[in-house]
């Protein structure tokens, strides 16, 4: 199958640093090579692919300066559409910019939508465009979206089997991974912890929007024996760090429309406490990747419960469900009934199988 | 001539508090009206207008909480292109969103740029889309810009002639209108009027990104017997607080695109005296409408030059060039210039006289 994946231009596919999306779309494009199919990458110069490249943007927008990658979008989306002849598929993975210029193509378009959808700001473009098709990361996530739309599928993310090697002994200590952010609640990480009397690692950013509420909020709290602050890690110690760890908490106050970082620790063989929000009832089986809890209590008495789960069978559900290949494989799946389908235009019944 | 205005949706057209652009597409619009056309407003539904209303979101977007415009945006000109059949000139006061997906009609769609063109991040789209035609605020806007773009002409902004009386007589104080925004450099004004000894009246508002250099850096300053803050005033006070004073004082820091302020004063009779920078040697005639100066000392010494000045000159030169019905003469100038291009893709000579 001839494929255009069309990315953010904010980050590098694979991004240096971070970039959640770019690293999603780079999984999936090396994954679809890999199967055999003929896959040009619309994305920013220093991406680095198996894929035909097609440099949208000299490097990565956000690493560039660039704050606005508005125009950027809309010109990398001009150059799709100029060869749209070339691809069976056009598969993006930008929100919004799209839909006007590619409504007669609706037929052999489908996007993947990366971000939360419970902001009233987008709805606009899908009451108005509601032929286009669709791909959310999570059930959860459609559920603030207008009724009618013409979903293709839910296809969770996937990663490499190898991204994260099987740790099978795991360690002691409870892991913190990602940024410093309210709605991430590093607070509850640090309270479950310290009432379950277990180290606590955090290994995290913080960005400039959350600096006064990690130095308000966070910081004193960090002053306590079990409570270690690590700090930014890069790709490779995020492989140990999560790997020796006894559990991930992912204690969240959002509606978080998928959470690369449980899929990770997963792959890891590393159980995860989840707090019951957006998409942690899909991506984690309570009792056997892990604990979903809805307070305080029942996190700590999720940490006990943690030390009798088997890491094999945690890193088996993660080979069964969220590897690249299996993403790679549902996507093949959307886009050939996408291609099926006898006309465009037409609303697909939403009953594709998740998993 | 059937004309769409197409507005952002960001504040109702006119605004109720804030948003320059949104009051010029008023002027523009009220004016292109009693001039016997047929103009469409393409707008947010609280606007109120004589022209036909196309609303386009409930109500402005800002004070609708709505923070990311762009899907609003994409829909009001999935609208337009729906009717564009219907219009003779199709003009555009956003600044990115259109042109890939009007390219095919470029000659009949007026672009005018109502922002700084200084950051790169907006100009890859100028690039690739060449041949859309453009407007600018001033010249200096265009100096940063891509080389071989289509520019129609520059006009000036024009505002009502009634829209802020004449007051013969002013006062003995130097105003300061506006934000409170290091850009803006509202520490010159207070240094240039304590140093001559006059007294300054501040009426700015302080946007929350504004809050901590107001609070580090301004209002320490504001400590001095010349000095009063009197804070945000309304569209009714504005005309009383220019037309009492002595002088605006717009000591700059930034390529000011435009600056409606200059031309509010200049309605009231009042001089300004304006750092040299981005429009202001093209909207104040030095030693006529104010004073261009430099440093700190030249704008003390402007203080005094001032005095001497004529305050029905300044009026007389704000009627000369700076009214709606003088800016949409010259935009109807310019349309008529677009529909009457050989054909459409054509770069036009940029010969058009300014004023």
């Amino acid at each position: 199958m001839r494929i255009a994946q069309i990315a953010p231009l904010a980050e590098a596919v694979p991004p240096r640093l971070y970039g959640g999306t770019e690293r999603v779309v780079s999984w999936l494009t090396e994954e679809l090579v890999a199967q055999g199919h003929e896959v040009t990458l619309f994305a920013s110069g220093d991406s680095r692919t198996t894929a035909h490249l097609v440099p949208c943007a000299p490097q990565g927008l956000r690493l560039s300066g660039i704050r606005c990658p508005i125009a950027s979008h809309l010109v990398m989306l001009n150059e799709v559409r100029r060869r749209a002849d070339q691809f069976d598929i056009l598969h993006f993975h930008v929100d919004l910019l799209q839909h006007a210029l590619f409504r007669d193509l609706a037929h052999k378009c489908v996007t993947t939508l990366h971000g939360r959808l419970d902001l009233p700001d987008f709805h606009p473009i899908y009451r108005v465009f509601p032929e286009m098709p669709l791909v959310s990361i999570s059930d959860s996530q459609r559920a603030p979206m207008p009724p009618n739309l013409n979903w293709l599928a839910t296809i969770h993310h996937g990663l490499p089997a190898t991204a994260y090697p099987f740790h099978p002994s795991g360690g002691d200590y409870l892991a913190y991974l990602g940024r410093i952010a309210p709605e991430k609640r590093p607070d509850r990480a640090i309270e479950i912890a310290t009432r379950a009397g277990v180290p606590l690692r955090i290994a995290a950013k913080v960005d400039p929007v959350d600096r006064a509420y990690f130095e308000e909020s966070i910081r004193p709290l960090l002053d306590h024996p079990l409570v270690e602050f690590i700090g930014e890690i890069d790709e490779h110690a995020k492989r140990d760090f999560l790997g020796h760890a006894l559990a991930l908490l992912f204690p969240i106050d959002w509606p978080e429309p998928f959470g690369l970082v449980m899929i990770e620790a997963m792959a890891a063989g590393t159980p995860v406490i989840a707090w019951r929000n957006g998409s942690v009832p899909e991506i984690i089986a309570d009792g056997i990747s892990g604990v979903i809890v809805a307070s305080i209590e029942e996190a700590v008495t999720g940490v006990e419960r943690v030390w009798a789960l088997s890491r094999a069978a945690v890193r088996a559900r993660f080979e069964a469900r969220f590897t690249a290949r299996r993403m790679a494989q549902n996507y093949l799946t959307a886009y050939e009934r996408l291609l099926r389908a006898p006309k465009r235009g037409q609303t697909f019944a939403d009953e594709m199988a998740v998993v």
